[in-house]
C-alpha cells in the first residue's frame, strides 16, 4: 500500500500513542473533577495548553481545545455572526467547506457572503482582500495554505490590512500546521486539526485573540474557560500537543523529506507525461502536488490508482464521495477538463523514494491505458 | 485509590483500547477517502453506526457521531431554533448546563426559556411539563436521569405528551447509557457520551428522528450526510460502539453490582451518621447516591476524602472549579445547608465492596472531625 493522501489524513505516531494511552486507563479523571484523578487530567491539560501556546505564539488563555479545524472554522464565523447579529463576511472562495458552507448557513441568518478569487496560480491577493472589505464586515478568512493545491496565502500582509480595518481576521491552518510555522500575532484567529500532522483524529486548537468577539458555539459547564463546553479530550489533547511539538522540532528536515519526494514525483511525472500539467504556482507546501492529466477523468485514475495500491485524492477527502468538481480549481480559472482531471498526491513522513518511482511507473501505464480507450 | 466518580467519568475498558488502537496506526485513512485506506474507515464506519442504531432503536441514517453528549444537547436546541427562527423553549430545571446554557445562549436571541420544576424528590412531573407547554414550544427537553442525584424521569409519559402536541422532546441519555436501555422510538432526539460508559473521551451520538426540523450545528464537508462536518473520529466512534455494545449486553449483571455497592454504602452511611440524609427519591439508577451531610460542608468533605486517597464529587463534574451550589438540588426545595453539605458518589465497574467499607469509615471519622470543629 503507497499512501499519498497525507492531506486527507495522516497515520498516527506510535510514539504519541505511547504518550496518549496513560489517559485513557490510567488517568482517566475528568479534568474538571476536584480530586486526585481529577487533578491528574487538570495538570495535563495545563501543560498541554501552555506548550502549545508558546508553539503558535499566543498566551494560554486565547488558545481553545476542540473536536478538529471544522469545528475551530465553525466557532470562529457563527461566533462573530451570533455576536454580531448583521454584517458581512469575506472569505477566500477557495476555503475548506468548514468556512464556505459555515458561512453559507450564516446567509439564511441574514449575513451577507462575499467571496474573494485567487489568481491563476491559486493565490489570493491583499489587494483583493483588500477591495472585498466593506464597512459592514465582521470576519475576514484566508487559508495558509490551499488543502488542494497546496499554495501558500500571503496572510501576513491580509492580516496587516484586516487590522488597519478593524476587521477580525481568521487563518485556517489547517494545512499547514507540521511544515509552517504558525504565528497567531498575525491573526486574530486560526484553527488547526491534530490528524493533519500525525496526531489523532477528533481534536484541534481554536486560537481567539483575547477580546474577540465571537460568541461560543457549544455551551455547557466551565471547561474551556466557559467557551466550550463538554469533558475535556485528555487523550485527544495530549496526543496533539505531542504531534505538534515533535513536527515543530522536526520541521525543517520533515520539509527537505517532503520537498524531495514532491519534486522526483512531479519532475517524473512531467517529464514521463505530456498531457500533465502543475496546478497552482508560486510557494506550494513541500506535501503537495496537484497535477491535472488533461483528458482523463481524475476518478478514472484515482480507480485506477487504487487497484494498485496507491492511494491519492480528486480534490479534498471531505468534498469527496459526491461527484467531483473542484471549488479551487475553478476559482482558479481552469477549463472544465483540466479540473476534472486533477489529481492530488500529499505526502507525508512514512513515505519512501521507491514509493514515488512505484508511482510514476504506475502512473505512466495508467495514462496510456486511458488515452488509447482501454 | 478508590474511584467513586464514575458519573463524571470512567476509566476506560481494556477491551475497547484493543478495539480501537488499529484505526490509529493501522487503518488510518480518512473515511471520506476513495481509497482503500479510506474504505478500510468507511467500512468501521458502517458497522458502527448499524450497531449503534439497533442498540438504541433507531435507523441508521437517524444517527450522528459527535464529539459528546454536550454537543448532541447544543445541536438540538440550537439547531432547533435555527430552524424556527423564534419560539418557546421548556427545559427541566435539573438539565445538565449543556442544555441549560444552550437555551440560555438562544435566550439572547429572543427565544424564551421556560423552565419546570422537580419535586422534593427531584422528579420532572409530566402533568408540569404539559403544563409548560405553550403553542410556541419548539423544543422540550427532559434528561432521562439527573447526573447529580440518579433519580430517573418519566421520559416516556412525557415523549407521549411532547407527541401530541406536535413539539420537539430531546432527552439527554449521557448519565442513563450504560445502566438504562435507551429507546429513541419514545423521543424526537437524544444524546449520548462515551466516556460515562468505559468509552473514549470526546465522542457522543446524537439521534434524530427523521425529518427533525433542526439545522446543522458544526458544517463542512459531506460527513454525517452533510450534518456534521470534520474529519471523522474513527478510533473514537469504534471504541464507543464497542464500549456501549458491551455496557448492554451485560447491563442487567452490572446493575446489580453496582447496586448492592450503592445500597451498602447508602445504608453503611444512615446507619452510622446521625446527619446524613439521601437526596432524590423514587427510582434511582444503580450507579448513584448523592447524600447530605447537614451541618457540614460539602467542599470540605470532598477534600479530605481526597487526602484520603478517595475520589467524590460535590455535583456535576462540569461544574465544579467554581463554588458550588447544585442548581439540582436548588430546584428540589432542598434548604441551603442542605444542599451545601451535599455528597454524589458514583460507582463503576471497577468499584469493590471493600472500597465501600473504607469509604463508610473514612466518612465516619471525617464528618466526626468536621461536627467537632477539629
Amino acid at each position: 500500500m503507497i499512501y499519498f493522501d497525507n492531506a486527507a489524513s495522516t497515520r498516527l505516531d506510535d510514539e504519541v500513542l505511547k504518550v496518549m494511552t496513560p489517559y485513557f486507563t490510567q488517568n482517566y479523571g475528568n479534568s474538571q473533577s476536584q480530586h486526585a484523578k481529577g487533578r491528574e487530567a487538570a495538570g495535563a491539560l495545563i501543560a498541554a495548553r501552555d506548550k502549545m501556546a508558546s508553539l503558535i505564539n499566543c498566551n494560554s488563555d486565547e488558545l481553545y481545545f476542540v473536536s478538529g479545524g471544522t469545528e475551530a472554522g465553525n466557532t470562529a464565523i457563527k461566533g462573530a455572526c451570533s455576536h454580531y447579529k448583521t454584517g458581512s463576511i469575506v472569505l477566500s472562495a477557495i476555503e475548506h467547506p468548514a468556512m464556505l458552507e459555515s458561512a453559507r448557513d450564516m446567509q439564511k441568518h441574514g449575513f451577507e457572503l462575499i467571496l474573494v478569487y485567487p489568481d491563476e496560480n491559486g493565490v489570493i491577493s491583499p489587494e483583493s482582500v483588500e477591495k472585498a472589505l466593506r464597512s459592514d464586515t465582521i470576519f475576514c478568512g484566508v487559508m495558509a495554505a490551499n488543502n488542494e493545491t497546496g499554495v501558500v496565502q500571503p496572510v501576513e500582509q491580509i492580516g496587516k490590512i484586516c487590522r488597519e480595518r478593524g476587521v477580525f481576521f481568521y487563518i485556517d491552518c489547517v494545512q499547514t500546521a507540521g511544515t509552517r510555522k504558525i504565528d497567531a500575532s498575525i491573526c486574530d484567529g486560526l484553527g488547526i486539526s491534530s490528524h493533519k500532522f500525525y496526531g489523532p483524529k477528533g481534536v484541534g486548537a481554536l486560537y481567539l485573540r483575547k477580546g474577540s468577539k465571537v460568541d461560543r458555539l457549544i455551551s455547557g459547564g466551565m471547561q474551556e474557560s466557559g467557551f466550550r463546553g463538554g469533558t475535556v479530550n485528555i487523550a485527544g489533547i495530549v496526543g496533539m500537543v505531542e504531534a505538534y511539538s515533535r513536527a515543530c522540532a522536526c520541521r525543517e528536515e520533515h520539509n527537505i523529506k517532503l520537498k524531495k519526494l514532491r519534486d522526483a514525483l512531479v519532475s517524473g511525472v512531467l517529464s514521463n507525461i505530456d498531457c500533465a500539467k502543475i496546478n497552482g504556482g508560486g510557494d506550494i507546501l513541500s506535501s503537495h502536488a496537484n497535477i491535472s492529466f488533461e483528458g482523463c477523468d481524475g476518478e478514472r485514475i484515482l480507480f485506477l490508482l487504487d487497484l494498485k495500491g496507491i492511494c491519492v485524492s480528486t480534490g479534498a477527502a471531505c468534498s469527496a464521495g459526491v461527484v467531483y468538481s473542484s471549488h479551487v480549481l475553478q476559482a482558479m480559472g481552469l477549463s472544465p477538463s483540466r479540473v476534472k482531471s486533477s489529481i492530488r498526491f500529499s505526502f507525508g513522513n512514512y513515505n519512501t523514494m521507491q514509493e514515488v518511482e512505484t508511482t510514476i511507473s504506475a502512473l505512466c501505464e495508467i495514462i496510456k491505458k486511458i488515452q488509447v480507450g482501454v
